[in-house]
């Protein structure tokens, strides 16, 4: 593709620009989506369309929020390379962990759908997340928290502001200072490199909460509860799903979360 | 779920509303997202996460835009029905398709990732999509029409008016008429709706164009491509794979569409 990269996770395109009537000449950046590839102990197991930037932070949360290791210190080596039309991410992992991922991979074998990684019958479909990591406390949805992330969050959407396709992954404090973000085509990779990211950092995550650009979708949830992440917060709506595994999984959800409010979705009804 | 279904779609759930420092209970209407398996002749191919609507169209849509069958005449019956927790769809197809699936599951073996559907090396990853219609005209991209579809969507988007969470396809002649719309939480199913119900209609493609409410993304572009649908209009951004694919493969791509304008992927630069 005649694309120029010049920004990470961005590229520049000539585009024709259509307003009232009139077209021109123009260049845009677009998002980058290209398929990336998760190799674990030289097999591959994955390929998933995502922005190529930081992709050991995507592929260490892969790992974790998936459920294909336990804990960071079964991640032995992890490697990113570009190749040809995408990337590839090596990772080396500790033996029963890669075990048990070829025995899930056999009892699972065939090819499946979308959006619920890799499984294919209702019956191997196990909605309840269980958590790797001891139980956070619980933390309450803070108003002012939420708004101080809201207002913090939008002058680090970078790959956003340049491209209007991207959603970003956020760690905010429980005040609701924002520490990290990261930026992904796709919301799911966003948070990978999300928790990829607390992952390498040692961060102790009941100590603050995830705050997303994007909608609440079942995935979102099930991986911050995988990982015990208090609070997800959310500046776009819930579905119906996400808010059942939360209830379930003990982690708080507030979703529409904006500057003057917000809206709980596994609080108990009041008095 | 403490949910009442009054819609289709849609759930009402309690939350607790907080503004400007005050919270107060309410009751709140949250999108559907429920798993739906899709059965071929007896074997549970793959699981979505969908909208659990029109599931007939959703399933139609399905096997035709990812190819497991190259015609409409193929799916001899399809049945939807609601089961523990979600949805399962049986379908019927011809023998010659079923036993190509299967071989297609041999030897894609094994467990995979998001957003590829089922591919789990790069090697495997083939992103020029095979049409599966004689190929349409070339539609250019009409202001007018464009500006009409985007007046015209809005009124019909039921559920993302409900919920705030729901994307929407819809067909739309050459002038830009609105003439068909379909919801869900997944932009990719409520496109598989649309091209479902076009072929239940034995739509002429060739005669219209996809309006989308969502970005434009790399697996609705191929879709898209596969039913050779000649072109592909969207409100939000495309992401660099999307442009890709639609360049090679010939399809219309035109983005940020609204009332007054829209940027053109897939022109040639003017003079």
């Amino acid at each position: 593709m005649n694309a120029i990269r010049e920004e990470a996770g961005a590229v520049r395109l000539p585009v024709l620009r259509h307003k009232a009537g009139a077209a021109s000449d123009a260049v845009d950046w677009v998002a980058e989506e290209a398929p990336v590839a998760l190799v674990f102990n030289g097999i591959s197991h994955a390929v998933m369309m995502a922005t190529p930037c930081d992709l050991v932070e995507l592929a260490l949360g892969f790992a974790l929020s998936e459920g294909i290791v336990a804990r960071r210190s079964e991640i032995f080596d992890v490697e990113a390379e570009t190749v040809c039309g995408g990337a590839e991410v090596r990772l080396e992992i500790a033996q029963p962990a890669f075990l048990a991922m070829k025995e899930r991979r056999r009892s699972l074998a065939g090819r499946t759908g979308c959006g619920v990684c890799g499984i294919e019958s209702l019956a191997l479909l196990d909605l309840a997340p269980e958590a790797i990591a001891p139980p956070s406390q619980p933390i309450a949805a803070d108003g002012q928290a939420i708004a101080r992330a809201a207002a913090g969050l939008p002058p680090h959407q970078h790959l956003m502001r340049l491209t209007g396709c991207a959603h970003a992954a956020a760690w905010c404090d429980r005040e609701g200072n924002v520490l990290a973000v990261f930026e992904d085509v796709g919301r799911h990779n966003a948070l990978d490199k999300l928790i990829g990211w607390l992952a390498m950092e040692e961060a102790c995550v009941g100590d603050g909460f995830v705050f997303l650009s994007s909608r609440a979708s079942y995935e979102l949830v099930r991986k911050a509860a995988r990982l015990n992440i208090p609070m997800l917060a959310t500046i776009s709506a819930p579905t119906s799903l996400a808010v059942d595994i939360a209830r379930r999984a003990g982690v708080t959800l507030a979703s529409f979360c904006r500057q003057n409010g917000f809206v709980e979705y596994t609080a108990q009804a009041q008095a």
